[in-house]
Protein backbone atom coordinates (compact mmCIF):
# COMPACT_ATOMS: atom_id res chain seq x y z
CA UNK A 1 0.00 0.00 0.00
CA UNK A 2 2.75 2.73 -0.62
CA UNK A 3 1.43 4.32 -3.31
CA UNK A 4 -1.43 4.88 -1.53
CA UNK A 5 0.23 7.95 -0.13
CA UNK A 6 0.10 9.26 -3.48
CA UNK A 7 -3.19 8.88 -3.99
CA UNK A 8 -4.04 12.02 -1.47
CA UNK A 9 -4.38 15.14 -2.26
CA UNK A 10 -4.30 17.54 0.86
CA UNK A 11 -6.92 20.62 -0.25
CA UNK A 12 -7.13 23.78 1.64
CA UNK A 13 -9.94 25.93 0.98
CA UNK A 14 -9.46 30.03 1.25
CA UNK A 15 -6.22 30.14 3.13
CA UNK A 16 -5.70 33.29 4.80
CA UNK A 17 -1.87 33.11 5.42
CA UNK A 18 0.65 31.75 2.87
CA UNK A 19 3.38 30.82 5.44
CA UNK A 20 0.42 28.43 6.57
CA UNK A 21 0.18 26.98 3.16
CA UNK A 22 4.36 26.54 3.13
CA UNK A 23 4.25 25.08 6.64
CA UNK A 24 1.67 22.50 5.27
CA UNK A 25 3.86 22.13 2.24
CA UNK A 26 6.18 20.67 4.51
CA UNK A 27 4.16 19.19 7.04
CA UNK A 28 2.79 16.97 4.05
CA UNK A 29 6.47 15.83 2.57
CA UNK A 30 7.56 14.63 5.67
CA UNK A 31 5.06 12.08 6.31
CA UNK A 32 5.58 11.51 1.84
CA UNK A 33 2.17 13.07 0.46
CA UNK A 34 2.96 15.63 -1.95
CA UNK A 35 -0.36 16.28 -3.74
CA UNK A 36 -1.51 20.12 -2.55
CA UNK A 37 -4.54 21.55 -3.93
CA UNK A 38 -5.69 25.67 -3.03
CA UNK A 39 -9.37 26.76 -3.31
CA UNK A 40 -8.67 30.47 -3.94
CA UNK A 41 -6.17 31.14 -1.69
CA UNK A 42 -5.48 34.82 -0.74
CA UNK A 43 -1.90 35.09 -1.58
CA UNK A 44 -0.14 32.32 -4.14
CA UNK A 45 2.44 32.01 -4.58
CA UNK A 46 4.25 34.07 -2.25
CA UNK A 47 7.85 34.28 -0.97
CA UNK A 48 6.67 33.37 2.71
CA UNK A 49 5.19 30.22 1.67
CA UNK A 50 8.52 29.57 -0.07
CA UNK A 51 10.00 29.97 3.37
CA UNK A 52 7.93 28.43 5.75
CA UNK A 53 7.87 25.07 3.30
CA UNK A 54 11.74 24.85 4.52
CA UNK A 55 12.88 22.49 1.98
CA UNK A 56 9.40 21.31 0.73
CA UNK A 57 9.03 23.86 -2.61
CA UNK A 58 8.81 20.78 -4.85
CA UNK A 59 4.85 19.84 -3.23
CA UNK A 60 4.27 24.39 -3.46
CA UNK A 61 6.09 24.35 -7.23
CA UNK A 62 2.66 21.33 -8.23
CA UNK A 63 0.45 22.81 -6.44
CA UNK A 64 -2.86 23.47 -8.24
CA UNK A 65 -5.02 26.43 -7.27
CA UNK A 66 -8.89 26.05 -7.96
CA UNK A 67 -11.67 28.48 -7.68
CA UNK A 68 -14.24 25.94 -5.91
CA UNK A 69 -14.00 23.05 -4.17
CA UNK A 70 -16.13 21.11 -6.62
CA UNK A 71 -13.32 21.62 -9.18
CA UNK A 72 -10.32 20.31 -6.60
CA UNK A 73 -12.47 16.70 -6.05
CA UNK A 74 -13.17 16.24 -9.28
CA UNK A 75 -12.29 12.23 -9.66
CA UNK A 76 -12.37 11.61 -5.82
CA UNK A 77 -13.24 8.59 -4.64
CA UNK A 78 -13.43 9.59 -0.74
CA UNK A 79 -13.57 13.59 0.63
CA UNK A 80 -12.73 13.59 4.18
CA UNK A 81 -13.82 17.44 5.62
CA UNK A 82 -11.73 18.06 8.69
CA UNK A 83 -13.75 19.93 11.85
CA UNK A 84 -12.35 20.95 14.89
CA UNK A 85 -16.18 21.94 16.12
CA UNK A 86 -19.10 20.10 16.35
CA UNK A 87 -21.91 20.31 13.04
CA UNK A 88 -25.21 18.84 13.39
CA UNK A 89 -25.61 17.74 10.22
CA UNK A 90 -22.42 16.02 9.93
CA UNK A 91 -23.28 12.51 8.99
CA UNK A 92 -20.38 10.46 10.13
CA UNK A 93 -17.76 11.76 12.26
CA UNK A 94 -14.52 9.84 12.24
CA UNK A 95 -11.46 10.19 14.80
CA UNK A 96 -8.84 11.32 12.62
CA UNK A 97 -6.92 7.56 13.15
CA UNK A 98 -10.47 5.86 11.80
CA UNK A 99 -10.92 8.32 8.53
CA UNK A 100 -6.72 8.08 7.78
CA UNK A 101 -7.50 4.05 7.68
CA UNK A 102 -10.64 4.26 5.29
CA UNK A 103 -8.89 6.91 3.00
CA UNK A 104 -5.80 4.60 2.76
CA UNK A 105 -8.34 1.90 2.08
CA UNK A 106 -10.76 3.97 -0.56
CA UNK A 107 -7.09 4.91 -1.98
CA UNK A 108 -7.03 1.28 -3.72
CA UNK A 109 -10.12 2.63 -5.79
CA UNK A 110 -8.89 6.32 -6.89
CA UNK A 111 -8.02 9.43 -5.14
CA UNK A 112 -9.21 10.89 -2.01
CA UNK A 113 -9.00 14.03 -0.12
CA UNK A 114 -8.17 15.73 3.17
CA UNK A 115 -9.98 19.02 3.25
CA UNK A 116 -9.18 21.67 5.47
CA UNK A 117 -10.99 25.18 5.76
CA UNK A 118 -9.54 28.31 6.40
CA UNK A 119 -7.73 29.19 9.61
CA UNK A 120 -10.45 31.31 10.94
CA UNK A 121 -13.47 29.85 10.71
CA UNK A 122 -12.53 26.16 8.98
CA UNK A 123 -15.13 24.70 6.95
CA UNK A 124 -18.60 26.14 5.77
CA UNK A 125 -21.16 23.53 6.20
CA UNK A 126 -21.72 24.23 2.53
CA UNK A 127 -18.34 23.17 2.38
CA UNK A 128 -18.76 19.98 4.63
CA UNK A 129 -21.92 18.73 2.57
CA UNK A 130 -19.74 18.32 -0.66
CA UNK A 131 -17.56 15.93 1.34
CA UNK A 132 -18.13 11.81 2.22
CA UNK A 133 -17.00 11.77 6.04
CA UNK A 134 -16.20 14.40 8.30
CA UNK A 135 -12.94 13.97 10.50
CA UNK A 136 -11.61 15.52 13.73
CA UNK A 137 -8.50 15.37 15.65
CA UNK A 138 -8.62 14.75 19.35
CA UNK A 139 -8.46 17.69 21.07
CA UNK A 140 -8.43 19.84 24.48
CA UNK A 141 -12.31 21.01 24.34
CA UNK A 142 -11.20 24.27 25.93
CA UNK A 143 -8.93 24.78 23.14
CA UNK A 144 -9.59 22.75 20.35
CA UNK A 145 -8.22 25.13 17.64
CA UNK A 146 -4.98 23.64 15.87
CA UNK A 147 -2.81 25.69 14.02
CA UNK A 148 -3.66 24.90 10.05
CA UNK A 149 -0.17 23.26 9.31
CA UNK A 150 -0.25 21.12 12.57
CA UNK A 151 -3.67 19.66 11.88
CA UNK A 152 -2.23 18.94 8.59
CA UNK A 153 0.82 17.19 9.88
CA UNK A 154 -1.23 15.27 12.16
CA UNK A 155 -3.46 13.95 9.28
CA UNK A 156 -0.85 13.08 7.36
CA UNK A 157 0.83 11.44 9.72
CA UNK A 158 -1.93 9.20 10.62
CA UNK A 159 -2.18 8.43 6.55
CA UNK A 160 1.40 7.73 6.69
CA UNK A 161 1.13 5.36 9.61
CA UNK A 162 -2.16 3.61 8.41
CA UNK A 163 -0.35 2.85 4.63
CA UNK A 164 3.16 1.90 5.90
CA UNK A 165 2.14 0.65 9.66
CA UNK A 166 4.54 3.34 10.51
CA UNK A 167 8.00 1.82 10.26
CA UNK A 168 10.04 4.15 11.80
CA UNK A 169 13.94 3.90 12.16
CA UNK A 170 15.90 1.56 14.48
CA UNK A 171 19.10 1.63 16.39
CA UNK A 172 21.36 -0.94 14.61
CA UNK A 173 20.88 -4.14 16.82
CA UNK A 174 23.97 -6.05 18.22
CA UNK A 175 24.24 -9.46 18.89
CA UNK A 176 22.69 -10.37 21.58
CA UNK A 177 23.96 -12.93 24.65
CA UNK A 178 23.43 -16.55 24.41
CA UNK A 179 21.72 -18.17 27.30
CA UNK A 180 25.24 -19.92 27.93
CA UNK A 181 26.67 -16.71 28.26
CA UNK A 182 24.60 -15.20 30.56
CA UNK A 183 24.91 -18.51 32.85
CA UNK A 184 28.44 -18.39 32.74
CA UNK A 185 28.04 -14.30 33.73
CA UNK A 186 25.91 -15.14 36.48
CA UNK A 187 28.34 -17.98 37.65
CA UNK A 188 31.03 -15.86 37.62
CA UNK A 189 29.28 -13.25 39.36
CA UNK A 190 28.21 -15.52 42.37
CA UNK A 191 31.81 -16.39 42.48
CA UNK A 192 32.72 -12.93 42.91
CA UNK A 193 30.09 -11.58 45.21
CA UNK A 194 30.76 -14.92 47.56
CA UNK A 195 34.53 -13.59 47.33
CA UNK A 196 33.78 -9.95 48.30
CA UNK A 197 31.53 -11.70 51.03
CA UNK A 198 28.55 -9.55 49.49
CA UNK A 199 26.90 -12.64 49.16
CA UNK A 200 26.97 -15.53 51.97
CA UNK A 201 25.77 -18.34 49.86
CA UNK A 202 23.97 -20.04 52.67
CA UNK A 203 21.92 -17.03 52.91
CA UNK A 204 21.56 -15.83 49.36
CA UNK A 205 18.15 -14.34 49.57
CA UNK A 206 17.22 -12.48 46.63
CA UNK A 207 20.09 -10.89 45.69
CA UNK A 208 20.96 -12.84 42.58
CA UNK A 209 17.34 -13.85 41.22
CA UNK A 210 17.25 -9.38 41.47
CA UNK A 211 20.28 -8.87 39.34
CA UNK A 212 19.01 -11.95 36.95
CA UNK A 213 15.67 -9.79 36.73
CA UNK A 214 17.35 -6.35 36.37
CA UNK A 215 19.75 -7.80 33.17
CA UNK A 216 16.91 -9.93 31.58
CA UNK A 217 14.84 -7.02 31.25
CA UNK A 218 17.77 -5.17 29.67
CA UNK A 219 18.76 -7.59 26.87
CA UNK A 220 22.15 -8.26 27.03
CA UNK A 221 24.42 -8.23 24.35
CA UNK A 222 27.18 -10.37 23.81
CA UNK A 223 29.61 -7.27 23.71
CA UNK A 224 28.07 -6.07 27.27
CA UNK A 225 28.58 -9.50 28.84
CA UNK A 226 32.17 -9.11 27.62
CA UNK A 227 32.82 -5.91 29.79
CA UNK A 228 30.61 -7.09 32.29
CA UNK A 229 33.11 -9.90 33.02
CA UNK A 230 36.09 -7.80 32.48
CA UNK A 231 34.97 -5.73 35.53
CA UNK A 232 34.17 -8.92 37.30
CA UNK A 233 37.86 -10.12 36.97
CA UNK A 234 39.15 -6.36 37.92
CA UNK A 235 37.27 -6.74 40.90
CA UNK A 236 38.37 -10.53 41.42
CA UNK A 237 42.68 -9.33 41.27
CA UNK A 238 41.44 -6.77 44.15
CA UNK A 239 39.72 -9.19 46.16
CA UNK A 240 42.73 -11.68 45.75
CA UNK A 241 45.51 -9.20 46.12
CA UNK A 242 43.69 -7.93 49.72
CA UNK A 243 43.21 -11.65 50.59
CA UNK A 244 47.28 -11.94 50.34
CA UNK A 245 48.96 -11.77 53.92
CA UNK B 1 -5.94 8.14 33.29
CA UNK B 2 -7.23 11.84 32.38
CA UNK B 3 -4.88 13.69 34.57
CA UNK B 4 -2.22 11.65 32.92
CA UNK B 5 -2.02 14.46 30.52
CA UNK B 6 -1.27 16.60 33.97
CA UNK B 7 2.01 14.75 34.64
CA UNK B 8 3.34 15.23 31.15
CA UNK B 9 6.09 18.16 30.43
CA UNK B 10 7.26 18.91 27.25
CA UNK B 11 10.99 19.99 27.32
CA UNK B 12 12.29 21.95 24.56
CA UNK B 13 16.39 22.12 24.60
CA UNK B 14 17.65 25.04 23.18
CA UNK B 15 15.53 26.30 21.05
CA UNK B 16 16.68 29.01 18.42
CA UNK B 17 12.88 30.71 17.75
CA UNK B 18 10.90 31.87 19.81
CA UNK B 19 7.73 31.62 17.11
CA UNK B 20 8.56 27.93 17.53
CA UNK B 21 8.49 28.08 21.16
CA UNK B 22 4.93 29.93 21.16
CA UNK B 23 3.71 27.68 18.28
CA UNK B 24 5.06 24.57 20.28
CA UNK B 25 2.80 25.96 23.16
CA UNK B 26 -0.23 26.04 21.26
CA UNK B 27 0.14 22.97 19.86
CA UNK B 28 0.19 21.34 23.88
CA UNK B 29 -2.98 23.11 24.72
CA UNK B 30 -4.65 22.23 21.81
CA UNK B 31 -3.55 18.87 23.42
CA UNK B 32 -4.51 19.22 26.90
CA UNK B 33 -0.52 19.39 27.71
CA UNK B 34 0.41 22.28 29.77
CA UNK B 35 3.70 22.45 31.09
CA UNK B 36 6.67 23.50 29.22
CA UNK B 37 10.20 23.55 30.09
CA UNK B 38 12.46 25.33 28.32
CA UNK B 39 16.00 25.10 28.64
CA UNK B 40 18.53 27.70 27.42
CA UNK B 41 16.35 29.17 25.30
CA UNK B 42 18.07 31.69 23.06
CA UNK B 43 15.19 33.92 23.24
CA UNK B 44 11.94 33.84 26.03
CA UNK B 45 9.96 35.80 26.67
CA UNK B 46 9.32 37.27 23.63
CA UNK B 47 6.68 39.15 22.12
CA UNK B 48 6.80 36.54 18.69
CA UNK B 49 6.35 33.51 21.05
CA UNK B 50 2.96 35.10 22.15
CA UNK B 51 1.46 35.81 18.50
CA UNK B 52 2.29 32.54 17.54
CA UNK B 53 0.63 31.00 21.12
CA UNK B 54 -2.75 32.19 19.14
CA UNK B 55 -3.99 32.22 22.93
CA UNK B 56 -2.06 29.79 24.70
CA UNK B 57 -0.05 32.21 26.40
CA UNK B 58 -1.05 30.61 29.85
CA UNK B 59 1.44 27.61 28.77
CA UNK B 60 3.70 30.41 28.58
CA UNK B 61 3.24 32.54 31.73
CA UNK B 62 4.05 29.39 32.92
CA UNK B 63 7.20 27.98 31.91
CA UNK B 64 10.10 27.01 33.57
CA UNK B 65 13.54 27.92 32.06
CA UNK B 66 16.42 26.09 33.23
CA UNK B 67 20.04 25.79 31.88
CA UNK B 68 20.62 22.45 32.02
CA UNK B 69 18.67 19.26 30.30
CA UNK B 70 19.87 17.83 33.85
CA UNK B 71 17.91 20.33 35.81
CA UNK B 72 15.02 19.67 33.52
CA UNK B 73 14.22 15.85 34.05
CA UNK B 74 14.64 16.24 38.19
CA UNK B 75 11.84 13.95 39.35
CA UNK B 76 11.03 12.29 36.29
CA UNK B 77 10.10 8.73 36.01
CA UNK B 78 10.36 8.80 31.93
CA UNK B 79 12.32 10.75 30.11
CA UNK B 80 11.47 10.19 26.08
CA UNK B 81 14.28 12.24 23.66
CA UNK B 82 12.74 12.50 19.81
CA UNK B 83 15.38 12.33 17.48
CA UNK B 84 14.35 12.05 13.68
CA UNK B 85 17.72 10.58 12.60
CA UNK B 86 19.07 7.22 13.93
CA UNK B 87 21.77 7.26 16.29
CA UNK B 88 23.67 3.73 17.08
CA UNK B 89 23.43 3.99 20.44
CA UNK B 90 19.55 5.09 20.85
CA UNK B 91 19.43 1.92 22.81
CA UNK B 92 15.32 1.45 22.56
CA UNK B 93 13.69 3.03 20.19
CA UNK B 94 10.10 3.77 20.15
CA UNK B 95 7.31 4.43 17.61
CA UNK B 96 5.92 7.47 19.01
CA UNK B 97 2.68 5.57 19.34
CA UNK B 98 4.45 3.49 21.52
CA UNK B 99 6.18 6.16 23.64
CA UNK B 100 3.10 7.88 23.85
CA UNK B 101 1.56 4.49 25.29
CA UNK B 102 4.34 3.87 27.40
CA UNK B 103 4.60 7.77 28.78
CA UNK B 104 0.80 7.78 30.11
CA UNK B 105 1.49 4.71 32.10
CA UNK B 106 4.28 5.86 33.47
CA UNK B 107 2.53 8.82 34.77
CA UNK B 108 0.70 6.70 37.18
CA UNK B 109 4.29 6.49 39.02
CA UNK B 110 5.57 10.33 38.23
CA UNK B 111 6.32 12.89 35.92
CA UNK B 112 7.29 12.02 32.56
CA UNK B 113 8.99 14.24 29.89
CA UNK B 114 9.20 14.43 26.24
CA UNK B 115 12.50 16.11 25.27
CA UNK B 116 13.11 17.73 21.83
CA UNK B 117 16.03 19.19 20.28
CA UNK B 118 17.10 22.29 19.10
CA UNK B 119 15.62 22.82 15.52
CA UNK B 120 18.89 22.88 13.73
CA UNK B 121 20.56 19.73 15.01
CA UNK B 122 18.03 18.09 17.34
CA UNK B 123 19.41 16.27 20.66
CA UNK B 124 22.94 15.79 20.75
CA UNK B 125 23.93 12.22 22.20
CA UNK B 126 24.98 13.53 25.15
CA UNK B 127 20.96 14.66 25.69
CA UNK B 128 19.95 11.48 24.14
CA UNK B 129 21.54 9.67 26.60
CA UNK B 130 20.08 11.10 29.55
CA UNK B 131 16.29 9.87 28.29
CA UNK B 132 15.47 6.52 28.93
CA UNK B 133 14.03 5.80 25.78
CA UNK B 134 14.23 7.58 22.16
CA UNK B 135 11.13 7.93 20.30
CA UNK B 136 10.64 9.00 16.55
CA UNK B 137 7.86 10.10 13.91
CA UNK B 138 7.51 7.56 11.25
CA UNK B 139 8.54 9.94 8.17
CA UNK B 140 9.58 10.29 4.82
CA UNK B 141 13.26 9.25 5.00
CA UNK B 142 13.93 12.07 1.99
CA UNK B 143 12.58 14.88 4.21
CA UNK B 144 12.10 13.43 7.60
CA UNK B 145 12.75 16.88 9.68
CA UNK B 146 9.20 18.09 10.69
CA UNK B 147 9.41 21.64 12.21
CA UNK B 148 9.69 21.75 16.20
CA UNK B 149 6.16 22.66 16.88
CA UNK B 150 4.85 20.12 14.50
CA UNK B 151 6.60 17.58 16.08
CA UNK B 152 5.53 19.04 19.52
CA UNK B 153 1.31 18.43 18.22
CA UNK B 154 1.91 14.82 17.07
CA UNK B 155 3.65 13.74 20.36
CA UNK B 156 0.50 15.20 22.40
CA UNK B 157 -1.95 14.05 20.24
CA UNK B 158 -0.45 10.53 20.58
CA UNK B 159 -0.03 11.05 24.73
CA UNK B 160 -3.80 12.62 24.35
CA UNK B 161 -5.25 9.75 22.44
CA UNK B 162 -3.34 7.34 24.84
CA UNK B 163 -4.66 8.61 27.57
CA UNK B 164 -7.92 9.38 26.81
CA UNK B 165 -9.08 6.78 23.68
CA UNK B 166 -9.53 10.13 21.33
CA UNK B 167 -12.63 10.55 22.28
CA UNK B 168 -14.57 13.37 19.43
CA UNK B 169 -17.47 15.03 19.22
CA UNK B 170 -20.16 13.46 17.84
CA UNK B 171 -23.04 14.48 15.55
CA UNK B 172 -26.13 14.50 17.24
CA UNK B 173 -27.61 10.88 16.73
CA UNK B 174 -31.52 11.75 15.80
CA UNK B 175 -33.89 8.71 15.98
CA UNK B 176 -33.25 5.74 14.01
CA UNK B 177 -35.81 4.34 12.09
CA UNK B 178 -37.54 0.84 13.35
CA UNK B 179 -37.57 -2.44 11.38
CA UNK B 180 -41.58 -2.19 10.98
CA UNK B 181 -41.06 1.60 9.99
CA UNK B 182 -38.22 0.01 6.96
CA UNK B 183 -40.85 -2.30 6.36
CA UNK B 184 -43.39 -0.12 5.44
CA UNK B 185 -41.36 2.18 3.87
CA UNK B 186 -40.54 -0.67 1.62
CA UNK B 187 -44.00 -1.94 0.54
CA UNK B 188 -44.94 1.77 -0.21
CA UNK B 189 -41.93 2.09 -2.42
CA UNK B 190 -42.77 -0.73 -4.10
CA UNK B 191 -46.06 -0.16 -4.81
CA UNK B 192 -45.26 3.40 -6.09
CA UNK B 193 -42.77 1.59 -8.40
CA UNK B 194 -44.93 -0.43 -9.67
CA UNK B 195 -47.92 2.02 -10.46
CA UNK B 196 -45.02 3.97 -12.52
CA UNK B 197 -44.29 0.62 -14.72
CA UNK B 198 -40.73 1.37 -13.23
CA UNK B 199 -40.98 -2.20 -11.39
CA UNK B 200 -42.58 -5.20 -13.35
CA UNK B 201 -44.21 -7.35 -10.18
CA UNK B 202 -43.59 -10.25 -11.95
CA UNK B 203 -40.04 -9.93 -13.30
CA UNK B 204 -38.62 -7.47 -10.45
CA UNK B 205 -35.20 -8.74 -10.72
CA UNK B 206 -32.50 -7.09 -8.21
CA UNK B 207 -33.98 -3.28 -7.94
CA UNK B 208 -35.89 -3.53 -4.50
CA UNK B 209 -32.63 -5.88 -3.19
CA UNK B 210 -30.23 -3.00 -4.13
CA UNK B 211 -32.33 0.07 -3.22
CA UNK B 212 -32.90 -2.05 0.51
CA UNK B 213 -28.87 -2.41 0.21
CA UNK B 214 -28.38 1.30 -0.17
CA UNK B 215 -30.71 2.38 3.03
CA UNK B 216 -29.36 -0.01 5.16
CA UNK B 217 -25.94 0.94 4.39
CA UNK B 218 -26.94 4.57 5.15
CA UNK B 219 -28.81 3.61 8.46
CA UNK B 220 -32.23 5.18 7.83
CA UNK B 221 -33.52 8.17 10.38
CA UNK B 222 -37.25 7.80 11.69
CA UNK B 223 -37.60 11.08 10.41
CA UNK B 224 -35.48 10.23 7.07
CA UNK B 225 -38.30 7.80 6.81
CA UNK B 226 -40.98 10.26 6.67
CA UNK B 227 -39.62 12.36 3.71
CA UNK B 228 -39.02 9.87 1.79
CA UNK B 229 -42.60 8.45 2.19
CA UNK B 230 -43.89 11.94 1.36
CA UNK B 231 -42.48 11.79 -1.43
CA UNK B 232 -43.54 8.97 -2.73
CA UNK B 233 -47.21 10.20 -1.54
CA UNK B 234 -46.28 12.58 -4.12
CA UNK B 235 -45.21 10.84 -6.65
CA UNK B 236 -48.70 8.92 -5.88
CA UNK B 237 -50.44 11.68 -6.62
CA UNK B 238 -48.88 12.52 -10.07
CA UNK B 239 -49.77 8.66 -10.53
CA UNK B 240 -53.23 8.42 -10.45
CA UNK B 241 -53.53 11.95 -11.90
CA UNK B 242 -52.18 10.83 -14.91
CA UNK B 243 -54.27 7.41 -15.25
CA UNK B 244 -57.44 9.61 -15.22
CA UNK B 245 -58.82 9.85 -18.84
Amino acid sequence: MKGALDRIQIVLVAPSHPGNIGASARAMLTMGVTRLTLVSPRRFPDAEAVALASGATSVLDHACVVSTLHEALVGCVLAVGFSARPREFAGRVLPVRDAAAQAIAAAAHGDVAFVFGSEMSGLSNADLERCHAVATIAANPDHASLNLAAAVQVACYEARVSATGGTVWHAPRFAPATADEIEALRAHATRTLVAMRFLNPRMPKRLLPRLARLFARAGLEKEEVNILRGILARIDEFVARAAKP
